[in-house]
């Protein structure tokens, strides 16, 4: 027998997703006022046994903690998210969620995806990010983790990159996990849309190997010949970690590259070390169209950063994204997730993405510099504005 | 001269006191809205020199930081609360709160608690159980540390399970501190309301030597012979640490616990890493009545995590409990600290509980065993519901 409290609840529910969602003017981003995803999204199906025999108090039998980092894809008129879920019992998985906006209305299908578990030792996964390949796949490309085999450390894993694809987002083939010669973990991978040199594209985060070679490491890049076995020989730097900057701790890749007619446009996530744990920013830079593993511009600093209750979750004081698209109208909207905890969406269009990325100043390094940089361009204001001394005359006075 | 602010003071205080609470519905159980003791709760007598000679500023000159971690009982008609209390100096003490109801109103006595002295090396001690044993006394059992002798690292502490018991809750008596001969170290111990064989019975955490030898630890179960020497010679283990779920930082037990016809419940703590510190959740496990070191329900997931506020204090991403009571009616009122801050009180009926804790799915283990498991809920929901295809047909799809 149905219990007597599911329509409430449902009906509950139902007035969440339709809620309908607001820009939030101001930044370089557009942040949209309401999360586009939350567990209050995930359907009543997937957490309460609806039953009033076997379910008397209308209890989550399954309950969900959070609703995250998602994939994005604009497809057949419709977008898409595959979002990260998260079970109260930890173990991550993926929940595909449509709507025909970008900004508001996603509703969760009937069932998870279910991925053919081909990996026996993989407890978890996460992060997918959604690649539309032109050689006609889907393809997600994912975190998947086993247990540390020293099995010393229970909060220890290895992490690899999974790989499924589809042609209709219902029916995915696994693949095998992508192999990098010189790294033996990875994190934060993704797939380029197109071809390299006949070959398959992938941003990567190569780790200890570079690491110890003192490089400090950062995204790498490289190819594979065979996606259903994909092997990385050999993978070069593109935006690399540096001495006190926002990725002073690490970075990786996050949405799939954009393509534009000035290269392709990354938004990545850089990750400092603070009193009070990891911070996790956003920021975009750029890689050549000839060669989409060479960084051609890199703005200074973050992109967009956590706040007001952004910062308080599961996991407090990050953002992420492993997902963004491409409307017909060129916004482009990031999907973002704030503090582990919920999945927000923020828009731009693409020309003001773009004067970011190529006009924004690099990282000047050093206080003084970035001071001098600054002076620079407070200079250039007041000589606008018709102010008389200059930055220089006021350093000479300090000799 | 009693200073001039004194009075106003009071009455705003007492205002605070005799706040009344309301249930807030929704999740597994009601959290009440207001927290029972904040360090606002804390007498005036005890942090200010009431003087105006004295103190002509009306400052307070042993200021309180925070209320929280508290054993509760049920006795003679009233709900007593042992709460830890956070001077502003760091050192913890206990204060005895009592009131006429389990959600409201709990008033502190005029003294904190005045235990003993006779561990010359203590400097703290936290977080006391209160068991009203079917021996006729009401024991207390704490954390007692000591510094670490290498002295290298001013952080570092010795803790060891300290032992008081009374018959009135007024004059304490301090028994040895708890031997565990397998485990140098206790936190989290826990003494059970009744004899085991004839035997004082308590649950652990035992930790170096277990986790040594790649059990991976948990919380332990001993006996002792005499309370007042209280010795355990072995340990063994009930509800373990696992990789990838909500216990794998570590875990220990928290409320004295509940025996029910079904099995000792247990509302226990879980802790895993982030990259944004620890987060601490409660969860439930059962033991046997005629074992109680043997576990015999143990529900997937977290019964209560933090939320909305809760998330933010001293210590922020934790809940913990050490205190519980169930009332003539049959309602459970577990006390548990929001992030190691202020004090709150959530409740449950004793059959939901039971519910939960026996009609809860374990933890499937892996991500891709978590999702069929959550595929078969919603089979069952969707033949429920009248729809027609299920995650098999999907999986076969997929195979």
């Amino acid at each position: 027998m149905l219990h007597p409290e599911y329509a409430p609840a449902a009906e509950r529910q139902a007035g969440l997703l339709a809620r309908p969602n607001t820009p939030v003017e101001g930044g370089i981003l557009t942040r949209w006022r309401h999360p586009v995803l939350t567990r209050d999204h995930v359907p009543l199906t997937w957490t309460h046994d609806l039953d009033a025999e076997t379910n008397p108090y209308f209890l989550p039998r399954l309950a969900v903690n959070s609703v995250f980092n998602s994939g994005a894809l604009a497809w057949n008129g419709r977008y898409y998210l595959v979002a990260r879920i998260e079970g109260a019992d930890r173990k991550s998985f993926f929940g595909i969620a449509s709507s025909d906006s970008p900004t508001e209305g996603f509703v969760f299908a009937d069932y998870p995806l279910v991925l053919p578990d081909t990996t026996p030792g993989e407890v978890d996964v996460y992060d997918m990010r959604l690649t539309a390949h032109e050689d006609g796949w889907i393809y997600g490309v994912f975190c998947s983790e086993e247990p540390d085999p020293s099995g010393q450390d229970l909060s220890a894993a290895v992490a690899r990159a999974g790989i499924v694809r589809t042609k209709d987002l219902e029916t995915w083939e696994r693949l095998d996990n992508l192999v990098t010669v010189g790294s033996p973990q990875q994190r934060n991978v993704v797939l380029l849309p197109e071809f390299v040199d006949g070959r398959y594209a992938f941003l990567t985060r190569p780790m200890d190997s570079f690491i110890e070679t003192g490089s400090g490491g950062g995204i790498g890049f490289g190819l594979a010949d065979d996606i259903a076995h994909a092997v990385i020989e050999s993978e070069r730097l593109t935006s690399v970690r540096r001495f006190h900057t926002i990725t002073e701790g690490k970075n990786g890749d996050g949405i799939v590259p954009i393509k534009t007619a000035l290269g392709w446009v990354h938004i990545a996530h850089g990750v400092r070390t603070t009193a009070d744990g990891l911070r996790y920013v956003l920021y975009a830079f750029a890689t050549g169209l000839d060669e989409p593993g060479r960084l051609i511009a890199e703005p200074g600093g973050y992109l967009l950063a956590p706040l007001g209750a952004e910062r308080v979750g599961d996991v407090g004081n990050v953002l992420f994204a492993n997902g963004a698209l491409v409307d017909s109208g060129g916004t482009v909207y990031v999907y973002y997730a704030s503090s582990d905890t919920r999945l927000h969406v923020a828009s731009i269009q693409l020309d003001r993405l773009l004067d970011y990325v190529f006009h924004t100043p690099p990282d000047a390094g050093r206080s003084p510099d970035c001071v001098a940089q600054r002076c620079g361009l407070i200079d250039r204001n007041r000589a606008l504005l018709g102010s008389r001394d200059s930055a220089k005359a006021r350093l000479a006075q300090n000799g």
